[in-house]
């Protein structure tokens, strides 16, 4: 039999509407989980039992707010929450409690949602990491830095989970855990309340394990009406693209691709292929230009004041940011805007590209959180990706296939995704 | 006799680092300037003339930190400071201590800045006006949405004062109060610890009382190395842009661009004239779903809590945010899209355009902070502009003249401006 821990929270919302289920019940189902789990898996940075279920009581005793009315949502722990600590992973922020909700929480609130606790991040969402475990196996990396978001939600100790990426955040540590991860167009989702890392990279997104659970939170994050995801009139027509950075996929994450590839070819998608130009690899060097300026200036506060308290990995970040000069970060900008006009052209006349969503499996060991060159690309190019978790490594561990949209058609990336899964086995060990 | 306050932040600068000057010299005489005029202009949020002076102290004991030792600067209270309150104009916010500098405050303190206190924002840096009064005349609004840092600058309590524009936040004030305003290209100032009002428009600026403290400050903002303003090799090549707006500025307004205009004509520089296309006035519209959409959600928290605490003017932007379809909003952004890249093209071979910065003298009364449309169409185009003190209007108030830049050619727009303000007189009233 099912537990309640286990359902989708598409299923949980429509339960909870209809009276067939409590949110308190709900609840208390995920807090067994987290009890009986989280001695191994390490996903909460915060979370307390007793005001999860108090949330999930006031729920049940009002009328319904909204499309996530009762159901539990973990939430990334450098997203601002009024009534619970944001560390950040940092022991600058131990005793950190902001004023207000981030908009993004105070907005899933609105729609009914229970905020079920903190997840662990990495600090300061970048590299050094905190101390979850890939649920599928404690000895390996459930990848960063939304470690215990996705952690969380592959382990079934919440459904939903929201979580961040500057780099590869959510679609990596998703895919090392074997959910769903969606990162949207870049500005699309109100970062007002969540630390920012790199001003113009960092995009909210959405862990789930399935693409109708992603597609729930994401639109009542957006405030699109709830519904169900239209059907895709014909087959999707793809591209698989290939970068500088595909010689680096693993034989599994490149069979992971391939294997997909021919299941949807039988199902009447349409496949062409992208090479991208030699050129394209400065890509990769604009982005750690962004990335490491704009997060010397962000964490400028932190480094002047708490300077000991920063990692040795997140110290070389600043040093290496205050080191780039004004003109290069323009000029990285300005590569950035040149292939996003590229993508814009080549992405023409395609519903979703299609790529490798890691190099390969969580690699064994806690000390970083992977590879981030697969997921990085999509992030500065502002473009909405999705990993799903289509396929298992040559060690059994998950591997996710990332499918990248449009710019601004999230929508259609979510159709498209909703019609790959449609027909796909449950692919992950869950 | 010059009195201290009324020296510029360049000179004073020099002075501290060369010994002729103490930083508490320096902000004694602000404090005696405030405390002389603060009852009719009510340009300060909150300062403590015994923090100030002892930062002060503590620069004069230390080592120079770098290009802005010892000077002291205003900050508009919707900036974090760890030391003082931050209120954003808003009751919600009465008792509201940030836990951290923002970004911009950390990076102006480590170039030796003392923070002398936070000016009066209109509420969350919209539309709903604090108490501030033009120094010019009490009578009259000193513009807004950074009214107390424009206030204060221009009457000589300060040298320098941050603020922030989403619509004409930075420009208008600095218009309406005879000073300098900038505001940079979009993304340059890191705005990490700056409550958001509209994330894809929000932009961090200077106001300052010369084109030579205003660089100064950005320069320290962005890490460029402090040196003197490059000569112009030549005159520069200027096009008079005239937008849907024109027609509504003031006959004194125009008279204040054309006269500049004949002045600089007669020191060599060349005028073409660029007439916007009549579709670009969807860009007004287009800034306005912009703005309300993303307000709405930046202020998701403060509207689901404290929605008694919210003015009538900014609940109507809220309610009308939450009214536009997520479709809208990707339109508007196509729309500003399609503007960036139109001027992109039509102000090539131009070292700035010219133009209005307001249109027309400060209004009377304090109830507006007066119209913003000749300042929000260049803050959608993420381009950086700046306003000169060059006339006075039929009253006899002051008008700026607008200068604008290429977007990222914000060191050349400045250079411009240092070449227009060469061989002024002092236009303003001061």
């Amino acid at each position: 039999m099912t537990k309640l821990h286990q359902i989708s929270a598409t299923r949980a919302a429509r339960m909870i509407a209809s009276g067939e289920l409590s949110s308190e019940a709900l609840v208390r189902s995920c807090l067994e989980r987290i009890a009986a789990r989280e001695p191994v898996v390490k996903a909460w940075a915060h979370f307390d039992a007793d005001s999860a279920l108090a949330a999930a009581r006031a729920c049940d005793a009002a009328k319904p707010k909204g499309p996530l009315h009762g159901v539990p949502v973990a939430v990334k722990d450098v997203i601002d929450t009024c009534d619970m600590p944001t560390r950040m992973g940092s022991p600058i922020y131990e005793d950190h409690r902001p004023a207000t909700d981030a908009a993004c929480v105070a907005i899933l609130r609105a729609a009914g949602a229970v905020i079920l606790g903190k997840t662990v991040t990495a600090e300061f969402a970048g590299i050094a990491p905190g101390a979850t475990t890939n649920p599928h196996d404690p000895a390996r990396t459930p990848g960063g830095s939304s470690s215990g978001s996705a952690a969380a939600v592959a382990d079934f100790m919440a459904p939903l989970a929201l979580g961040t990426q500057t780099g590869g955040s959510v679609i990596r540590p998703a895919s090392f855990c074997g959910v769903v991860g969606f990162k949207p167009s870049f500005g699309l989702v109100s970062r007002v309340g969540v630390k920012f890392c790199a001003e113009s990279l960092d995009t909210i997104g959405v862990i789930a394990r399935s693409v109708a659970d992603a597609r729930l939170t994401w639109r009542a994050l957006v405030g699109l009406p709830h519904s169900l995801a239209p059907d895709l009139r014909d087959p999707p027509r793809f591209a698989l693209v290939k970068t500088h950075h595909w010689p680096k996929a693993s034989a599994d994450s490149v069979a992971a691709v391939e294997n997909a590839i021919a299941r949807m070819q039988a199902r009447g998608a349409v496949f062409d292929e992208i090479v991208a130009p030699p050129e394209f690899s400065e890509l990769s060097r604009a982005r750690t230009v962004i990335n490491d300026y704009e997060r010397a200036r962000a964490l400028a506060w932190e480094k002047s004041e708490h300077p000991a308290k920063i990692s040795a990995a997140m110290t070389r970040v600043i040093d290496n940011g205050w080191s780039i000069s004004f003109e290069a970060y323009l000029q990285a900008q300005r590569t950035a805007e040149h292939w996003r006009a590229w993508l814009d052209i080549h992405a023409q006349g395609y519903d979703a590209l299609i790529g490798a969503a890691v190099n390969g499996e969580a690699p064994p060991g806690l000390t970083t959180t992977g590879d981030t060159s697969f997921q990085e690309i999509w992030t500065v190019l502002h473009v909405p990706t999705i990993t799903l978790p289509l396929s298992l490594g040559a060690s059994g561990m998950p591997l996710g296939v990332q499918l990248i949209g449009k710019r601004f058609h999230d929508e259609r990336l979510l159709a498209v995704a909703s019609w790959v899964m449609r027909d796909e086995p449950a692919a992950s060990r869950q």
